[in-house]
C-alpha cells in the first residue's frame, strides 16, 4: 500500500501519517520525489480492516494506492495449480467439459424426469434444476420446496447424474444438503455473506453465482467467504451483469473467464440461460464460452418451454438441447477439450497456412 | 397486455396464440391493422405467472407487451393518499423531514453514545446504527452482534431517539426486533426474498435499500414482498446504484426519489453517506435529495472518522453534521418543509421577479 | 404503435388523442377491455418524428407503445439476404472469416511495413493501421495524418492487402477515401451524424464500430444513416461497452453478434484488442467471438508493444499474432467456417454420441 | 507514477524496468519491501504517451499505478480560482446562478419569439435552442440549419438574452459562431476532438456537455482539449448518464455537480431536461442540482411540448417554467445564492435549533 501526500502537505501531516502506520503495527517508508512525497507502508498482509480508508482521510494525504489483491485463499499466488472439484464420478476444472442441465424449476414428475433423461442421453454430466426459486415477483412462482428437492433426487437416482440445485437461506442448508451434490448459491444471494458462511460449512461443493452487478474481484472475495470456512470446493460460475444494454437479460461477460483463470485456481462455468434470457440466443453464447475456455456449461432444458413457470423464453427443448451439444463438442475438441461422454475425436491436425 | 403477431403470422399461429389466452382463463381481443394484427389480453391482474413469457414464444408472435405494472399494494393506484410512517413520536413521510443518523456500525460504549448524543444534539429524531455488518471481504470487521445491540439499545433510551438498525439473516429477525424500533434491510439484501418475507411479518416498520442494479420497479416489487405479508410500514432509501463512473462509490440516483413519490405512497429517504462513499459530498447530496423531495436522511457519523473500523471515508465527525443540519434546514424550508426538531421559520415570501 | 389510455381517463380525453391521430395522417382503432381503454394507431411507417412523444403528453394517456422497430433498411425484414461486402478479393459476410490486423496507429515505415508483412504471412486478409487517431488526452499521440496514410498505402501496396482505416472529421472524408479501401468510423463517432452522412456518401465500404454505450438499436439507427445515404456497403463491429467492471478497458458484448445476425443482413465482426484492453484477453476473446458467429476479426499487431505509441497493452506481438491464427482456424472449422488464407481442412465428422 | 513488481520478479526485469525509464528521460527510485519491490518514477509531468501501458507490458511488472492526474489546465491545482465565464452582463460561476432556457429546436418564428419572450419574462438570463441537432435516427427532424440561427438572433435581438446554440460539425463552427454567444458541444461529441479543436479555437465560450458514457475524468480531458487551444471560457453541464435504469431517459449524476467544483475551476451547470427525459422530473431535479452547488441550469421550454419537432416529452409549458424559477429562487437563497434577474430576498436568519 502506498500513501500519496498532497503537493502541499506539511511536514507534521507526514508524521501524523506515518505515526498512523506504526500505530497498526506496519512499518512506513518514506520516498521523496521532485514532485510527490509518497509512503509506502510494508506489513502484515492483509492490512487492518479499512486502514486505507482511514489514511485516506488524514490531512495532507491525496489518495491511498492498494498494490495487493484482497482475496488470498481463492487467488492463484496462494494455489498456482487449478482446483479440480469432484462430484461423483465427473471432475470440473480438468480437461473434461462439464455439462449441467435440466429444468429452471421443479414442477412435476413428469417434467423433471423426461427432461433428466433427456439431457443425460444428449450427453450432460450433471443435473440442475431448482426447488427453492427466487422471484422478483412475490406473486409469482417460488418453487416446490422439498417436494421440488425428491422429484430432482427421484431423477438423480434413475440417471445416475449428481444434482445441484440452489439453496435460498441459511436455515434451508442443512435441508438441501442432504439431496444436492452441488450446493447453488444463485446471483441475487452472492453477497448473502451469512448463506455464504452457511454453505461454506456444509462439506459439499459450491456452485456460487457471479452477483448481477459484482465485480470480478468482489467475487472472488464472495468465494473467499466459503474457502475462509475450510470448504475448498467452489465452482464460479459467470451469467451476465446488468448492463445499459436492454435486448439482452443480462449481457454476458465472456471475459470474465479467461481473466477468473489468470486470477485464481478455481473452475469457472458459463450459464447463457441467464446471462442472455434468450432460447436462440443460447447456442452462440455456449459456443462462446467454451471457446474461451470455459470448463464447463449450465443450460436450462424444459419439454416445453412455453408452459414452463419460470423463465421458459430462456429454456431449450430437448431437441435443441440435443442440437447444441453436437455444436459443443467440435468446439470443445477445437480448444483441446473434450465433453466427457461424448466420444474424443481427434482435433483437426492439418490446419496449415497455405 | 398486448400479443404483437409478426405481419407473416398464418392463421393457425394466431389461432393458437387466442387459445391459450382462452386456456389461461383469459379473454383475447383481435385487433387487425393494415400493419400488424394485435391481440389484446384482458381478464384477472396480475395475469399468471410468466403467461407473458409463454406467448411470446408461441410461433407467429413478434412481442408481448404489458400494460399493467406488477406492483400493486406499493402503487399509488391501489392507495392514492401518502403512506406515513410512524416510530414514537416520529413521522415519516409526513410534511416533516426525518433524519436518521449515528455511526456505520456500533463499535464501542464511548463511541456509541457520544455520537447518539451529538446526532441528537444536532437535530436527529432517529439513532442508525449497525450491530450486524455486510462486508464485502470475510476478513473485515462484520459487526459485534447482539452486543452491539445492546449498546445501541442504551443509546436509544438514553437520549429518546428510535433506533434503525440492519437485520441481515431471517434467523436474527427474533433477535434484532427486540431491540430495533425500524428493521432495515441493506443494498445487497433487497432481493433476499427470504428475507423480505421475514421481515415483513415482524410486525415492526421495515427500511428497505434500493438494490446496487435495481431497477425502481424491482425496488418497488421487493417492497411488495413485505406489503404482501401485511406490513404496510416500508420505507424506501435511495442509495446509489452502481455505474460506470469510479470516482464515487456509487452514483446516486436523485431522479428515484421524485419516481417513487409518483408510482407509489410509500415514503423515499436518501443515504448520501453510501451513495457518495466520501465525506466531503455527502452535505451537497443530502442537500439535492431535500430540494428534490426526500421525506428523510440516513447519514453516517463517528467521533474520529479516521479511526473508523468501517466505512470511515463517508463518515461525518460531529461537527461536519452540524453543519450539515444548519444547511438542510433552510433548504428544506425553501421548499416548504421542515425538521421536526429545528424551529420552523418562514420561507422566503417575496421571491419575485424584478 | 399502441396509446395505453388512463384507467380514469375521460370520454374527451380519449377524443382529442384519436383527433390527434388523425391530424398526423394516421387513423386510430379504439379497442375497450375491462382494465383498459386501447388505441391502435395504423398508418405510414415510420412514424412522424416524436408522434409518439407527443402522444405521451397528452391528458388521459398512460403509456404509448411502439410496435415497430425504427431501423428499415438495415433490418433483416427489408432484405432477408445476408449483404455481402466484397474488397478487392476479400469477402465479408460470406462463409470465409475475414481477418483484419495492424498497428494500432501507424507510426514508422519499418513499423508498418514489418507489421504488414507479418500479419500477411500470419494469414490475415485485410490491414488495419491508423493515420488519424483519436486520444482522450490532448497532450498524447493522435497519428501522423497524411503521412500516416502514406506508409499504410506503402504496406498495402506490398502485401496486397487491402487497408481500412479510421476518419475522424466529415473533411477529411476525401483525403482519406484516396487511401482506404473500407472507412472506418470509431465508437467514438457512432453517432457522429455529420460524418456518417459522409462516409454514406463516398462510395467505399464503411465499417462502423459500436459506441461505447450505444445499444444495438441505436447502432442500427447509426448504420442506417449510412445505408440512407445509398452505400448498402456496411460492416458493424462490436468492440465492447462500458460497464462498471474495471478489470477490462471494456466489456466484450458477444451477444450482439447473434442479435445483430437476427435483426439485420449486415456482417459484424469483432475486435477484442479494444473490447478487453490487455493482450493477453485477446486471444480468448477472439476465439469466443468466432464461435459465436462473427464474420471476422480486427486484431491490434505492433513488433514491440511495450514501444508502442498507443494502445501498447492490447496489442500482440508477431509471435502472439500467429498463435492466435493458428488457433483461431480449427474453432472456425468447428462451426462450419474458414479463413480464406488458410488451407480447408474438413471439421471432425465423428462427433457422436457414446 | 509507481511500477509495482512481481513478488517473484527478477534482478534483469527490474533493471529493465529502470533502463526504460531512463531512456524515457525520468528517474526511477527503488523500495524494496518486504512483500513487494516498487519502482517510483520521477519526472516531467505530464509523462510521456503511454508510457504507462508500456511498462506494464514489462516481465516481472504486477502493475502501473499513476499518481498524478492527467488534465492540467483544467484542474483546481494549476488553477485554484474559479473560472467566471463573462457573456454579455451575465456572468457564469460567479455567485448568482444563471438559467438557460429555450426550445430544444427552433422550429418557427412564432414558436421562437414567443418562448423567448416568456423565459425572459420568468427570469431566464440565456435563451438556448438548436438549429442543428444531433438525432439517433435518420428520419427524424434534424434541425433547421441556419434558418434556425437566423430566428434564435431575432430572438436574441429582441429579447436582449445572449444565445447558446450547438454546433455539430467542425465546418460548422465559422457560421454558428457568427450568431452564437456560446457554442454548445453536445453529450454526443464530446469526444469529437476535431470539433473540439476548433471550437477552442473559435474565441467564444464553450459549453460542453458530458458524455452519455464518460467519466468525470474524460469529461475534463475533453474541456482540456479546448483549453489546450488557449480558450479558457469553458463551461461544464452534467445531463445525465446512461445506466441500467431505463424509467429516466439517463440517470442524472448530481455528485458530479460538487466533484467538479472540486477538481477543477471551470464552472458546471446541469440539464435536468435531458438528464431525465420526462418532464415532470425537470423541477426536481432542478432544485437537486441547485441545491448541490450547480451554478446553472439550461432547460427545455416549448409553448405546445405536445407538439413540438423534438423533445416534446421532456419540455416544459410556459407555465411549468415559471413555476419552476418560482421554486429555484428561494432554494439558491437557501445555499447562499441567487438568480440575476430575480429580486434578491434575505435567507431565513433563524434557523436554530430548539
Amino acid at each position: 500500500m502506498f500513501v500519496v501526500m498532497k503537493t502541499d502537505c506539511k511536514e507534521e501531516e507526514l508524521s501524523a501519517v506515518l505515526g498512523r502506520i506504526k500505530e497498526a503495527g506496519l512499518r512506513g517508508y518514506l520516498s521523496r520525489g521532485a514532485e510527490r512525497t509518497v509512503v509506502g507502508v510494508v506489513g502484515v498482509d492483509p492490512v487492518l480492516p479499512d486502514l486505507r480508508e482511514m489514511l485516506e482521510l488524514m490531512p495532507g494525504v491525496e489518495e491511498v494506492v492498494p498494490i495487493t489483491k484482497p482475496y488470498k485463499l481463492s487467488g492463484r499466488e496462494f494455489q498456482p495449480k487449478n482446483t479440480v472439484v469432484k462430484v461423483g464420478e465427473v471432475t470440473i476444472g480438468g480437461d473434461e467439459l462439464v455439462v449441467m442441465a435440466g429444468p429452471c424449476a421443479a414442477e412435476t414428475e413428469e417434467q423433471v424426469m423426461s427432461t433428466a433423461r433427456a439431457v443425460k442421453l444428449a450427453g450432460a454430466n450433471i443435473l440442475r434444476g431448482g426447488a427453492f426459486k427466487p422471484s422478483t415477483s412475490p406473486y409469482h412462482f417460488r418453487g416446490l420446496g422439498e417436494e421440488g428437492l425428491k422429484l430432482l433426487a427421484q431423477a438423480k437416482q434413475e440417471t445416475g447424474l449428481p444434482l445441484v440445485t440452489e439453496v435460498l437461506a441459511p436455515q434451508d442448508v442443512e435441508l438441501v444438503v442432504r439431496y444436492a451434490d452441488i450446493l447453488q448459491v444463485g446471483a441475487r444471494n452472492m453477497q448473502n455473506f451469512i448463506l455464504l458462511d452457511e454453505v461454506g460449512r456444509a462439506g459439499k461443493p459450491v456452485l456460487l453465482k457471479r452477483g448481477m452487478s459484482a465485480t470480478i474481484q468482489e467475487w472472488l472475495l464472495a468465494a473467499e467467504y466459503v474457502l475462509a470456512q475450510g470448504n475448498r470446493q467452489v465452482i464460479l460460475c459467470e451469467r451476465g451483469i446488468r448492463t445499459f444494454e436492454t435486448y439482452t437479460r443480462n449481457t454476458m461477460d465472456i471475459s470474465a473467464i479467461p481473466i477468473i483463470h489468470r486470477l485464481s485456481h478455481l473452475p469457472v462455468i458459463a450459464d447463457p440461460s441467464h446471462g442472455t434470457g434468450k432460447w436462440y440466443l443460447v447456442a452462440p453464447l455456449a459456443l462462446a464460452a467454451v471457446a474461451a475456455g470455459a470448463d464447463g456449461l449450465m443450460i436450462e432444458v424444459h419439454p416445453t418451454p412455453d408452459y414452463a413457470l419460470k423463465d421458459g423464453a430462456q429454456s431449450l427443448t430437448f431437441e435443441h438441447f440435443e442440437q447444441l451439444m453436437g455444436k459443443v463438442a467440435p468446439v470443445a475438441i477445437a480448444i483441446g477439450r473434450r465433453i466427457a461422454s461424448i466420444r474424443a475425436v481427434a482435433p483437426p491436425a492439418d490446419s496449415t497456412i497455405t
